[in-house]
């Protein structure tokens, strides 16, 4: 294992100081427990958006802090849940009165902590609603989750009901809108090497040089199969599919599509995906309106991408358009 | 060699058709021969900027082309030089008669060409200014060049210039300002695995599992010496020392901190060689006023990363926030 870090069990702590050093004027890092602030929080009259989960997903979710997105992202060890004392004073810290909105990816460690977490804000006085996501249509139930996962949609969620609650919606508008993204968005993702978690040391999985995984999780948790190598296109074509038949994308469809690295890959084979996924879609009769391409939601040094489409709507492309001001995404300010 | 790839001789078109696709806001991409022009190019009464080199850098320079940086890019076929007959249509293409700066990185072919495209726009008619970046203090010559290559301050000179082109400057001053960002930019890198030439198939190199390369070029090639592996601190030590003795930083200098993935490096690495390279800085007296952390010039999906410092003054800085609209860099817009 050759990682660019120290204590493999002080990864997370020291990659999040540097990050709040870089981000100064965005965000304010607090330890004991850990947690990231948006600089200005609470805002006051303002639904506050907090978001979290294991680490090693970055930019997810802390390079999301700041105006139009998220108000506190809340880190635990790589690929770990935070715990409830994290959550707890980070929904406290964003609390101005208006509530708070969990966004909580479909983990199963994830949604217990979140839940006692959102439980004891309540018993202190705290709205709080949990937006669930779960947009990864390869399976049903994995090592980490029953029912589907979060994955690549949760970018997505985050930034558009971040928009809503930028513009003064109220507690259950951001988290109907919230949902509503959830509900028009579906992944799948393919991996072409494995990753190494740090104080494990070695690859969470082996692929042979000949293979790939299709559908594979953001921890490098199985998918739905096994194959050999193939080319983009075809890679492409196999992703896909899954995600527009479930979504049932047709002829007059306006969507946005996301390609997403996986942390290892060039940004130049993403775009050689997006090709073939803009001229699939094409053919399709659906409009691509929106386009994102980068390392958005990562599974640490690991090969290949996921692809995610939203179905669009004024109200949600008007959001998506609105400002944003984050580490990692922004735009009109 | 696993890659997100259709016919290795296809890599570049393919993937600078889908960036053509995603960004279409943004850029046109011409093709026979390929170069990438801001949207609305020519624009009248700016000096155009035009940077190329070979491909397998992205999102450099293609990703920097929009609004207050680069008017023009001219990729190459991977880790080659773009030829004149690419170089010259791109110079007319961003010529509204203020002239032409090219931004050139010190590599023996990509001088060659660029020189040979400027000869032949002068002799049609346009002015052309010419600056080098050889900001890289790991090697004096190297398999490409002779001089010191330019890597990471590339990415600060085409920013700074940019703006400097952007707010109207006239072609001899931008080129300065160019000139004067690579005078007071110093970077150096370092490699914890190879990367691999789509058309060649294998690495370009072997590093052993407990070994690094501590000066590598953007390219794989050599630098300073290979040490064996060392946790991040002593990494950015190793890096930073002679960066900051070149540059001659001492106590009450105002830089920007620019930590740059190398491809296939997790964000949160770079966080962590953020943060020792701030403490270090902090420790001599040094302001560090600006920050960039990503993936911002790459080696395909080498993993390493390179450590650039800029001397900041009032006029630097004030360029370097002026506002920027491209699809790898953007605030203010």
């Amino acid at each position: 294992m050759k990682k660019l870090i120290n204590d493999p069990k002080a990864v997370v702590d020291e990659s999040v100081q540097g990050f709040g050093q870089a981000h100064a004027d965005l965000v304010t890092v607090s330890a004991d427990p850990t947690f990231i602030t948006r600089k200005d929080a609470p805002v006051s009259g303002k639904v506050g958006l907090v978001s979290g989960g294991g680490s090693g997903h970055e930019p997810l979710h802390a390079g999301f802090v700041g105006r139009g997105m998220l108000d506190a992202a809340v880190p635990g060890a790589v690929f770990t849940s935070p715990t409830p004392d994290q959550i707890l004073p980070a929904t406290h810290a964003v609390n101005s009165g208006a509530g708070v909105v969990h966004i909580v990816k479909n983990y199963t460690g994830d949604v217990l902590n979140f839940e006692t977490a959102a439980e004891l804000a309540e018993a202190e006085g705290v709205n709080v609603r949990t937006v669930l996501v779960n947009d990864d249509v390869a399976v049903e139930d994995s090592l980490y989750t029953a029912g589907r996962r979060g994955v690549g949609g949760t970018v997505l969620v985050e930034k558009i009901a971040g928009a809503a609650a930028e513009r003064g919606d109220g507690l259950d508008v951001v988290a109907a809108i919230g949902e509503r993204v959830n509900s028009n968005v579906r992944t799948m993702g393919v991996a072409l090497s494995a990753c190494t978690v740090p104080h494990a040391g070695s690859p969470s999985f082996d692929l042979a040089e000949d293979e790939i995984e299709i559908g594979i999780g953001i921890h490098g948790e199985p998918g739905r199969h096994r194959i050999p190598m193939e080319n983009a296109d075809g890679i492409t074509d196999r992703l896909l599919a899954p995600v527009l038949a479930d979504l049932g994308i047709s002829s007059g469809d306006r969507v946005l599509l996301f390609v997403n690295g996986m942390g290892g890959t060039p940004l130049s084979e993403l775009y050689i995906v997006y090709r073939r996924a803009a001229q699939v879609l094409a053919d399709r009769g659906a409009a691509v309106e929106r386009s994102l391409v980068g390392n958005y939601i990562t599974a640490l040094e690991m090969q290949g991408c996921s692809i995610s489409v939203l179905r669009l709507d004024d109200e949600l492309t008007e959001l998506w358009d609105a400002p944003v001001h984050t580490a990692a995404l922004r735009w009109g300010v």
